[in-house]
Order: C-alpha cells, then sequence, then structure tokens
C-alpha cells in the first residue's frame, strides 16, 4: 500500500483552518494529525503551504464543437492545464441532439475523452426537448452513467434552445429523478432580434455581441427559470451568471425558499464589457455568451459571493485560438465562437482578486472553487473536502508568491490568454489526485488516462453524507 | 498524558461529515483518523451516534439582575443544564452602569461565575455611554480582558437605552479597536408610549407585552442600527431577531455589503404570540423581549437561516420563577420580568425542529449552534470545530432515541419550562469539555468550577485562524 | 342647435369637484359655470348627484369566438348594458388569425359592430406574428383606421400565443409608429404542461382551471413584459392584472422609470379562488382568465390601484350563458369558454368598494374608470372628462341610493351574473353620450346604432391634449 | 362686481387641458366656456399662453431666526418674489420654542407677516415636545388658527430635534385631530457625532456640510418616520426628501398601504454635491439640509415624481446673503446658515427641466406645484386648480420664451443665485391671486398686505371637496 504524509502544511476546508499532517493511503486520506509518523511513508514537506481540497470545476466545454469548429483544448491539453491550475475534478458538457438517442452522445463524449485526461472528469447532458421518450432515458443515465444534471439552454435560438414547456417538465423530472437543471439563462428570442438588427445596421464588430445581449435579457431569463424551479419545487443551478441584475434574480428565488444556486467566473469579476471596445478585432478574445458586462457589476457580483447568493466559481472554459478560430467572425461577430481559455487560471484568479484582496476569505474560497460543486454534483465527499476517508485530492499552495499570467506560460492550447500580462498573487506548487502527485513542484507527472471518469450520486437535499448533497448546498 | 479514543462516530463540522476516530490528548484533539489505536487511551465508542462540537451559546444572562428580582439560573445550574444540552461555551452579558467603571462591573461578574461554571464561558460587555473616558477603558478591555464585543440597548428607555450617537461611536470605537457591537434592536421610545397607552387603557394582561412591542419597531430599530454600520463600516451583531422584519433588514444590509449578523433563538422559531393570549396568567411564561409574533414569521426565520441571512442561534437564558418572580406583573405586564428558561434545550430543539424536519442540514445545525458564534466571538479555532488542535469539546448525540421536554426532567433551576411537553427528535449521550466528559451517558460527571473564563480574540474580518474571525463568518 | 343645461350637480373629474352647471350644445360640453341660463335650453335637475365622465372600459369581448363558441353578449345587448351601468365608450377586441390579411379582420369587426351599439366604440387589434408583411400593414391601421392599440398574448399555446420575439418585435413597431402593446400577461408553455397533468390524473373540475394557471407564471410574464418594455423603450398596458405578484412586477418596472401600466377588473377586487371551489359545475361561473386568487391579493391589489400602480380598470366583458355555453366543459375544466358578464356593473362596483368603502377617492374612481383609459387610448380631451370642449359624455349619480346585483334585473344577455345578490351603494340614473340621454331616468332613451365607431389617436408620450398621451397616463 | 375674462388661453389642471375662457368675478372663477362674453368685464387675451393653476409653495422660512442670524427675505420682498415666480400661496413655518405657549408662537408669526404679503399665506406649527399641556392647545390652534400641519425635526440635536416617542405621540394627536405630521428626516445624532468629528479634524469647508450628512442618514429617518405612520396609522409629509434612498423609503412605506408623502426640491432635481466642492468659500452658496446629493439622485427623484412617489415640489426658501451671513460659516461649516433664495424660480425651474424636458406632463406640473399641496394642506378647492368655485389664482403662461435666471434680476432680497446663468424655457407673464393681478406683464401691481392669511381645513382622507384632503393626494 503507498502511503505519503504531507506534513506541516497548513489545511484549509470550507469551514476550518488549522496546522497538521495528513497520511494518504493510496488513493484515500486516512488520518490527520499532528506529528504522524509512519516508518512506510513518503513524507512531502508543506511548510508554509495552504492545503486546499482540489479543485472541482463544474463548467467546462473540452473538444465541443460549436459554429463550425471545435473548441480547441481537449481532455488532454485542458486536463493537463486545469491540473497546473490546481483543479482535480471536471465536470464537462455533453452535447446532444434531437435526431438521436441520448446514449450515443454520452458515448460520443466518453470516446473523446477515454485514456486523455490526467484528473478525474464526469459529464453533464443537455436536453433540448422532454418528452415520453426522454423520460424513459432518463433513470439509466442517471443511475448506470452517474450523469445527474441536466442543462437546458435558453437562448441560441434554433440551435440548443429549449421552450418554456420543456424546461419546466425537466425540472419535474429532475425532482423526481433526483437530478439538478442547470440553465444558460438568456432571452434567446430577444437576442435573436437583437442580432438582426445589428447586423442588418451593419455593426459587425465585436462589441456588438454585448449590445445585442444585455444584462436586462439574462435577469429576464434567470428570474423565469428561478420562478418555475420555486412552482415545481424543483432545483436549479444557473450556470455563468455574469451580472447584478441576474445575481438579484437569483436572491429573490432563494429568499423566497426556492433552492437555486448559481455560478460566476472570473471573467466577469475581473473583466468588463470595455474589453471588447478595442479597435479592430482584439475584442473577440473577450467573447462569452453572456458578454462581459459594465463595470461595476463586478462588486456586487463579489457581494453576492461573500452572502452566498453566489455559491459556486466554474471556469466555462470553452478555448478558441484567436487566429484560425475566432476570426470566423471578423466580418460578423456572430460568426465568433463563443468562449474562452480560463480552465487553468480559474483558482489563482479566485484567491489573488478575492482572498488576497480582503473581499472574501480561504473558507469561501474553498468552498466556492470545490466544495459546494462536489455537493451540488454528487461528488461530495469523495471531493470537495480534506477529511478522514475523502479522496487524497490537494492542492499544495504558496501564498507568499506570486505569478503572471501568459500565453507564453500556460498550458491551455492556444495562442491567447484573456488575462495577459496580470499578476496573481500566490502559486499552485503540486497538486495531487487520488494519492498521486499529478504535479510536483510545477512539474507534470501524470500520463493521460490516468484521471477516471466519475460516475456522480443523485441530488438529495438534507441527505447524509453517503448520498449526493444536502440544503447545505 | 490522558488520552481519550471516541471511535466509529459521525464527525459533524459546519463544511463536513464523515466517520472517523478522534484522538484526544489531554485538552485538545490531536488525532483524526481510521482505526486509530493508543494502547494508553481511553476507548469511548460512538457508535451510530454523531459527533458535533459542543455548542456556543452566544446570548445568556446567568444571575442577572432585572426588574427587582434576578434571574434564577446562576453560572452552576446554568451550566449543568447548558452542558446536558450540548453547550459546551456560554458568553454571558455583564450589564454595567453609567456610574462606575467599567472594569468593576466586569469584576462582579467574575465574581459571580468564578467557580461556579462547569463549562467555558466568556463575557460580552454593555456599553450605556459612550465618551472619553470609556473610550480610554476600551483597549485593555479588549486585551486584557479578552471581552472583544459590546453591546448596545436601542430598548428599555430610561434603563438601559442608549442613544443613536452612543451607538454610532460604539462602532466608530468597535471597528477601531477589532471588537464586534451587538444591538438589542427595539426602538423604545415607541414601546414607551404604546406601554403608557395601554396601561391607561387599564390592559394589563400578559399579551399585551406583544401588543405595545410590534414587529415595525424591531424592524425599524434593526435596519437604523444595520445602516449605521453600513455608514461606520464597522461589523454588527443583531442579538435575537424574533420577525421576518427584522430578517429582511439585516438581508439588506448583507446585500449592500454591510458586515452584518443577526442572531435568532428556538422560541421565535417555534412558539408563536398566540402562547401569550391564554387565559389569566399562563401568558407570563412567554414573555420574552423581543415579544413572540404571528406564527407566519417562523417559516421567513428558518428560510433566513437557510440562506445564511440569519447566522447564529442563541439561547437569550433569562429565567425566572412563574411563582414568585414572573408573578410580579400579575396586575401589570410591565413588571413581569422578560424571558424564560431556554439554556438547556438550544441544540436539541434546533436539531429536531430543523434537521429532523429537513429544514436545514446538519452542517447547518452545527454552523449555527456553534461555529458561526466561536468566529464571531473569536474563540475560533479552539472553540466551534472539531479539527486537529481544536478543544476537545465534543457533543455524543444520538439521533434515533427521542425525548420530551418537561419542567420535571429539566436541570434548569426554575418552575416552568416554556415547551413543556414537546418531543424532541435525538438525545445527547455524553459532553465533553476539553478532553474530559462533563455529562456522560447523560450524567453529571464534572464539578462546579471545572469551567474556565475564556479571554477572545479581538475582532477581525478575513483573518487567518490565528486570529477572531474572517468575512466568512 | 340642441342645448341642455344640467344644473345643481358635482361635477367630479380625475381631479377635481366642485358645483356649477353644464350647458351641452349639440355633442359638446360648451360652458360650465354657476348659475348657468340659456332660454333655449333644456334644465336637466341634478341637484344631490354626482356628474362623473361617462366611463372608458378599455376592455371587451363581444360577440367573440372562444372555444367553439361565441360570447353572448354582442354590440347591441353589450352597448346597452355598458350604458346602464355608466360606460359610453368601450374597446372592443379585434381577433386577428395569421391565414388573412389583418384588414379583413377589422372589417369583420366593423361588421359585426355597425348599427348594434348605443355607446362609441373603437377596436384593440391582435398581433400573433410580426414580420415584414405586418409591419407594412401598421401605419395605415394607425393612420386610416384609428387603431393604435394592439395586443399580444404571452398564453394560450398553439392557439393565440405569440413567441418573445413577436412580443418584442412588436413593442419596437409600436414605439416607433405611435401605439400601444397590450399583453395577456400567462406564461402559456407552464400552463399547457400543468392542464395536461392535471387532466391526465382526472382532475377535471373547474378548480383545475385555477390551480393550472398559478399566479407565479402570470407574475413571471408580467415581469418579462415589462423587462422587455423597458429594454426596449417602448410603451405597455397589462390587462387584467389578477394578482399581487404581477402588480408587484409593473411596480418595479415603473420603478425603473418604463412606460408599463396595469389594468385590473372587478372580478380581481372582490372575488377570490374560493367562487370556483364550489360543489358540482357553479365554480364554472367564475372561470377568467387569469383565475381568481387567493383573497389576500385583493388588498394588494387595492393597494396598487391607490398608490397609482394600477392604472385603470376593465370589465373583460366576455359572457357565455352558463346553460348551453359554460357548459361545453362539463367534463374538462379547459373546455369551459373563459370570462363572464361585467360590462354592466363594472363602475358601480368600483364606486360601491372602492370609493363608498374609503379605499379610493372619487377622483380616483373617475381616473381609474374613464380618464386614464382615455387617455392612453387616444380618446382624450374628448372622451375621459369633463371639461369644455369634451364630448357631453355624462354619468348622473345618485350615492344615496343603492341597488343589488341580480341575474333578474340585469340587462347583459346571459342566464347569470356572477355577483347575484351583491348590494351595490349608488344608483346610475342617467347616462348621456355626445349630449343625448342613451339612459335617463333608469330607462333606455337610445336606439342601436347611435354610437359611433371611434378613430382613436396614435400614443405619445408627453404630448398635448391634441394628441393622444402624456406622461401624467 | 368687478369681472374678468381671460380669453383665449389654454387652462392646464392636474387632470386636464383644453382651451377656453374664464369668467371671473370678485376673487372667484365663475364660468368657464367656449366665447364667454360680459359687456361690464375686462378683457384680458392669454392668446398662445397656458393658464396655470396658481402654485402652492408648501414649505417656506421667511424671516426665520437660524443660527444667530435671520432669513433675509421677509413676508414681503419673499411674497413678491413668489408671485413673480407664479406662485400665489404660501405656507410658512412657524418656529415655536419649549418655553413659551404655541400660541405666542403663532402671534409672532402674525405680527411679522401683517401687511407684508403680496400673496395668500398660511402657517405649519413646529412641535418639539408632546405632552398634555401641548395636547390641550392642538384643537384650537386647528379649528381657530387654522394650522393644520405640524412639523417634527429629527434633526439638529440640542436645537429642534425632537425624539421619537415626541414623533409618535405627534402623529397619534394628529390622527385624531386631523392634522397632517411633516417630518425633517434626518438622523441627528449621527450628525452631530460626524460634525463633530470633522471639525476635530480640521475640516471646516462647505463641502463638509454634505460630508457629516450623508444619505443613508436621511433614508434612516424617512423610513423610521414612515414606518410609525404606518404603526400609528397616521399621515405623514416628508419635507425635501434629497435622494433616492429616502424616495425608496417614501416609496416602501406607500406601497404597504401607509399615508405618507413626500416633498422634493428645485436644488435636488438640478444642483448636485459637486457644487458645494468648489474652491474657497463659493460652496456655502449651496448649503442646504439636507445637503445636495451625488448627481445620480436626480434622475430618481424624477421617476419618483413621474410614478407618484413624491407628491410636491417645496422651496424651501431661506434666504441669506452670501456676504455677510453665510460667511458666519467661514471658517466652521457649522455656521453657515442653512438654506437658500429659491421661493422664486420654484415653477420656472420645474416648468422648464420638467416639462420642457419631457420628464413630466404639464398635468404633472400643475399637480406637483399646486394642486397636491392645496388638497394636502387644506386649501383645495378653493387653491390648486382652475375650476368653477375655486378663488381665481392663476398663472398666465408663455411657453414660447424664455429667460435667464441670475442675481440681476431676482427680486429675491439676496445677493445671489444659486442657479445664476441658468436658462429656463417657459415665461411667467401675469398672476393673479383672488381675480386680481398682482403681477401683470411681468410687473408688479399690488401692494403689500393684499396677501391674506389663509385658516386651513383639517386633513381628511377620503373626504369631499367640502374638507381638506382625500386619498386621491
Amino acid at each position: 500500500m503507498a502511503k505519503t504524509i504531507i506534513k506541516n502544511g497548513t489545511i484549509v476546508t470550507a469551514s476550518d483552518e488549522y496546522e497538521a499532517d495528513i497520511l494518504i493511503e493510496d488513493e484515500k486520506i486516512t488520518t490527520i494529525g499532528k506529528n504522524l509518523q509512519e516508518t512506510d511513508a513518503e513524507i512531502v514537506d508543506a511548510s508554509g503551504q495552504y492545503i486546499f481540497p482540489g479543485g472541482v470545476d463544474p463548467h467546462t466545454h473540452l473538444e465541443m464543437p460549436f459554429g463550425g469548429t471545435v473548441s480547441k483544448d481537449d481532455f488532454e491539453s485542458g486536463s493537463i492545464a486545469a491540473a497546473f491550475g490546481g483543479t482535480t475534478s471536471v465536470i464537462d458538457f455533453c452535447l446532444t441532439s434531437k435526431d438521436k438517442p441520448l446514449s450515443s452522445s454520452i458515448q460520443e463524449w466518453h470516446d473523446k475523452s477515454q485514456g486523455r485526461s490526467v484528473i478525474d472528469y464526469g459529464f453533464h447532458l443537455m436536453i433540448t426537448q422532454m418528452n415520453e421518450d426522454v423520460l424513459d432515458q432518463l433513470p439509466s443515465i442517471i443511475q448506470n452513467d452517474g450523469i445527474t444534471s441536466f442543462k437546458v439552454f435558453m437562448a441560441y435560438k434554433n440551435v440548443f434552445q429549449a421552450d418554456d414547456e420543456t424546461l419546466y417538465r425537466t425540472l419535474l423530472a429532475a425532482k423526481e429523478l433526483g437530478a439538478l437543471v442547470m440553465v444558460h439563462a438568456e432571452n434567446g428570442d430577444v437576442i435573436q432580434h437583437l442580432t438582426e438588427e445589428a447586423l442588418a445596421a451593419g455593426n459587425t464588430e465585436p462589441i456588438y455581441h454585448a449590445r445585442t445581449r444585455p444584462s436586462e435579457i439574462e435577469g429576464e431569463a434567470t428570474g423565469r427559470a428561478a420562478r418555475f424551479t420555486g412552482l415545481a419545487d424543483s432545483q436549479l443551478y444557473v450556470v455563468h451568471v455574469s451580472c447584478a441584475d441576474a445575481a438579484e434574480e437569483i436572491r429573490k428565488a432563494r429568499r423566497k425558499g426556492a433552492n437555486v444556486w448559481g455560478e460566476t467566473c472570473p471573467q466577469y469579476l475581473v473583466l468588463d464589457e470595455s474589453y471588447m471596445d478595442q479597435p479592430g478585432f482584439e475584442g473577440a478574445k473577450y467573447v462569452w455568451s453572456p458578454p462581459l458586462r459594465e463595470k461595476w457589476n463586478q462588486e456586487e457580483l463579489w457581494t453576492a459571493i461573500k452572502n452566498g447568493d453566489l455559491s459556486t466559481i466554474g471556469s466555462d472554459q470553452c478555448s478558441f485560438d484567436f487566429n484560425g478560430q475566432k476570426d470566423l467572425g471578423k466580418d460578423d461577430f456572430t460568426k465568433i465562437p463563443n468562449g474562452g481559455p480560463m480552465i487553468e487560471d480559474r483558482m489563482s484568479i479566485l484567491y489573488s482578486e478575492g482572498v488576497a484582496k480582503g473581499r472574501i476569505s480561504r473558507q469561501q474560497f474553498v468552498d466556492i472553487t470545490s466544495t459546494k460543486s462536489a455537493k451540488l454534483f454528487g461528488l461530495y465527499p469523495d471531493k470537495g473536502t480534506i477529511a478522514v476517508g475523502a479522496d487524497a485530492d490537494l492542492v499544495l499552495f504558496n501564498p507568499g508568491e506570486s505569478r503572471t499570467i501568459s500565453v507564453k506560460t500556460q498550458l491551455m492550447a492556444v495562442d491567447y490568454n484573456a488575462f495577459e500580462g496580470m499578476e496573481v498573487q500566490g502559486v499552485i506548487e503540486s497538486v495531487m489526485v487520488r494519492g498521486r502527485f499529478v504535479v510536483r513542484d510545477r512539474k507534470l507527472e501524470a500520463e493521460p488516462g490516468y484521471g477516471k471518469y466519475m460516475k456522480r450520486k443523485p441530488f438529495a437535499l438534507g441527505s447524509s453524507s453517503k448520498t449526493a448533497a444536502s440544503t447545505s448546498v
């Protein structure tokens, strides 16, 4: 049995912080204590370092077809970048199509991830329609495939967009079967018209991506989905909340007792709309959906995090090369592939902007980057914490040093970084996944394929640690 | 060195839950792990039990003079009752007077607690005026006496009530010195007039206690104090939030980013105004300030707890005999001593009504009954969690059994129980304070005086575990 | 030239109240003064009476096809009933179809109203789709047909329901062309599913009409349309607001400066959901869409009226016989024709419940039953007030008497009255339309066809009395 | 009998607008009609002009002692300036003192106004304490003196400030006796401390007047008074609302059904805090209490006016010379007399910024500058409208011309104008008070003493025109 002891670090969880040693046996944490000693264990010194639970990134799009191209980072490059960034689990979106069985889409996702990832991974499933046929497939998907979260798009009219009846029925099905519904909340109908208007007026620059997706219609869609959730007494997870308006709708729903959680992303906390309004095509690097917002929204999002109105941080990783992919939209902003590289720096940016700047505590940092996602998506207590019995997914973090984000040093496979030149406080030294160092002293030690597919537990409120989640999420 | 191992229990913290053994050496937890073995340790089997951190009751009034009498439970009977109820630390209110130095009031409180308590205890300090003289005394009180929270009364006109200038200056002083301001938030001026009106109209029954203290004026005072806090960029803790109106004001302040926390009490979650409106003088048993509210407020308070808008549960223990004390107000409700016996059943009621009924998770139960109070009041990480390095303050809790609350079986020294006949799910079997069983198998094992006075750390936001608190509170 | 002087009455307008005589020459008011004398004028004594501007009912469905039948009251019986109830103008909904030109639907509505009405009338136009073809037709409809308000349905999926893109484009078109957009705000998708579920479960009774159209989805749709309006900087009129939730959404939009107005109806102010939950099929008499709500909503609606958050009162007249029409839904609530008889008692109920019970002033009564509708829908200043130059549309109202609403005495052509037995304070004695008594001393004096079709002025904010409306609406 | 006919003007009231002639006999309007002809009447041509009801300024401080000096404009210069500005009635604040009977303060106010004013005037009465003695005096003050509004100060600690008990008791007394309570809503306790702090830090410049009176504490006090009003079921008028925060508190109270109205002033709609932050002592010209606010508040105040959340516009006229009075505070901002000259341009600024810029309609202009004040303060229907039977208080307004505000041309008796150089659209040509031109073709025609003291009617909700007010206010 392989044994490792990590000594002298400061363990940080979603509620605690203390100095102790960690004994790892094979994949699991088996003991936490003062001055642990095992003669047959490898000793790792973590003096002066924080030991965080490995990050759980609840929102990635690796090697995903979009707008006539495919997102650049695949499960190999993406997972390696994630690992260097302290993320030890990702949940990737499995796209589906009305034309084929859900199982074949799932298989497709297994095909592209199998043997590629250095960290653990799971899948969310996209729902585009809800009918008896789909309903028949879901129990097996939950029980056998371990896919316990379903995503519905309220945007991308005529492409991914589902109608309200589908969303409502998905909420009902999720409630009955034990799954969590996710929404991309923007009103696709209004976007459709604003986009047509913009193009008709010859407005083709990247900034029009923002101007045709105003925050009001994210707020609207968020409020609509949240209301449905309360009415159906179901559960909802709103991905990539970008603006104060949407955060307020989530807050309102929660205030009425609804089980609604929101995710935001580093880009919305740090960047703003002005980045899209640069001369030439430079703005295309910053084309996410929802778009970056006016700067004042950032402080509102931080306050929402501080108060627990927003619960998680996803990367929404969906990277495209600036040259060769983003430029598909050179003459028409609607053809710019949406998304950007973010899987690698998600935790670094949160620590630096959140903890180091005094906006959130280290406990909250752990909670939003790891614990809450693990609990909501059926991975806890294997993932998401540092506790006896948990997987030894650990990040050794050096808070005293800093580094500069740059395309030159990044692991992500694309030709730019939206945070180029940003200095972040704190450096991730080593990252362990299930007891093994995938990254050690900033060097890769694991081979593609080490990462395992995670069957996730059904969603359950107020449940014990034996099942997925609880109202504490 | 005394060693104990608690085996086979399920450890519950504010964020985690897992099965492991706990090794205690002298007063501290030194190791948590699977299958711990120490030949010289006493082994305690906790199979089938939850192990919670010992409760931290942030709000008690033991042996306190009030309305011409003195609250019945003192540090001996009160601490014993608390221990049986799973509470291992209390913070009691030290009353002060404009006429004498604060140090002499503190000494008075030491005099009545010294050698009496079976659990650990600390003091809050009442502030009735704020001037240069008081300001001069505070640094030493914080640093030397370890009293790091100050309470201001917005009610009890001509008795305890401070004016707004005093409250505002206290907030400023607290910010500078590292203390947390607490308020009793009701508008004493309006109460004064409503009370005079009621008496003038011959309305002397207990129910008029409620009718002269409507929830609007609790909401008003709460909002006022919360606004001051935001303006002063200070920190505020609102004691005994009884109604939706006040909870909403706290929520609003937090939503604007203010550092405001709210405490509620079991009585407001379970009892309601109708208890005060019984024939004869029976209603006097239920005279708290603020008063019990209309029943619909309860669900609003639970939602506020669920969402983190309310942060802690205090007992507001302030017990008086029905015969001989409460009946001082037989002919005049204003003479009924305010308060009731609650120190013993605080945690039982929260578990039973909260966790067992599915309103909150076990993690939230731990957070609101122990962890948050420890963090806010400078006791963490010694108190408030189960982690290596923490004091071994532990509750062994049997969730499978139930018991009935009754004056016949209670430890509190008064002649009634406001929850008489209520069945609660879960039974506290044993309670350990700093490594020693104070209660074991439902029997007292410690002697008065075992409990120690706790010097508390200054209040500090976003700070490390070395100091008191963080934004995570 | 016909001259009439109405003497000694108390004139009431949306802002004023005073005693004076009114001189009418032909159709118009030409002088208002003390002791008016014209030798050739007919003198009408109005001592002890209020003289209100004739009511403007902004929402009727006369002889309208619905659910396989046709609403019973046509322009003859409907207009006579309206006249007896103090209403001198109605604006009826012209249904359209995707399959034929809008002009042919308008012609159809002219065909059924021509020569039938005893009061003046105009049309709103339903919009089911928005495209270049429709856009081409609108300018002429506004300018030549004098139809300056367009209604979009967010409910009745697969029947009337338009998608969000249509609603948004209609708002933009209305802004450009000078029209007011009206919405039926309920989420048709969710209703669709709830209805299917109810029927599948064998729940066919009338009460399920309410249970499948919960107030949340009216609130949702109202908020959605209001947000679109703010975004488009257009103008919106929400018909038949039934619940606090929807009223709150209107308030919120107005608070942000959006041009959004709400209409409610007497049924929502006086009746409640329990009427639908009677034994047998009796509940079918109370099937409106939106449905009647829980009783607590009523006080919220009154407060919204008092504060100006709701602006008008419509009848939503759409009457069906209980025997022979409503009973189409005897075995399936979805087949009950929606709507009820209300055109006759709209003003009586508002006066009695509003003014006589002290909830609103007489000025507000005039404003919500007449003035605001006239201003919003391009009829002011001909209609909607008592002022020199206005049409002599007048109601002589005796506040001292009362009457009982009953099917036995009503003028509406159906076999029941939803307010059967309700006593209302105040009696309408005489009603004048353009200088001629249509009802005099409670007797009909005009013949069908006296009423004229009203071409309405375009919608314009902040405009003078020469055009339609102003921000004062 | 003196007769005048004003021909060809456009009459504007709070709800109407139409062209007609007005016949005035002695002091009253007796007829309104088309082509009025009286052989013995003087004919005044008002072609191309709006005829507004004379303005009712609900808030002036003429010749008032303040801070060791006396406000410069007295009832003579102040009333003349008011008249030129279209205001035909003012209600001035009668200061009182705890040391003498209220009647002697009233007499003092009569002494300084008697024979001085060219327009009609009334008094509000300041309440500093509430006890049996004061209660005994109020009925006669209401009935005999015709003073039906009482003002309570929540600011100016140790000077005017009343405690909450006084405010609450005043609300109860007002409810019983038929009066309207007015509050100056700022928290004087917090101001007191912030002021001391500022001075102690050597911050003596005018801008510190703003920094020591932040909007939060106006919001706080407004909310507090509004809550008391709801609780007491009384009626409240909040003077000089300066910020969004306070407007929101009024909105909230109204939304709950409370009878609360707000007044704002031109200075808060047009000027902002930056005016106080000029080099040297220039900022002293802009020292009002509450202070000018950050600019973004202005749009919020306009929206509040548009929606009826704010009801009236007062001038808060309280003028001091810059040289010789304001400079009392040259070295200490707390010694700058608070207030400014505004009685003259109140209506001009509102018309120009409100109506001419499309923010409000002419109807709303009339309502907020005249009608609502007349209704709320017991002057309607004599004042506040143009209707048969009303006093002939009229403003002939030429909308086509413009003028520039300047100290050089103003009638107010002080040495500066805070709006110096501002161009306003529309010019007031002539102003009539009770049938007589006080200003004609921009020249003074009346002598001091023409204005009469107005005994006002008691406050009554939902009442007829015979008494003071109604819920329509």
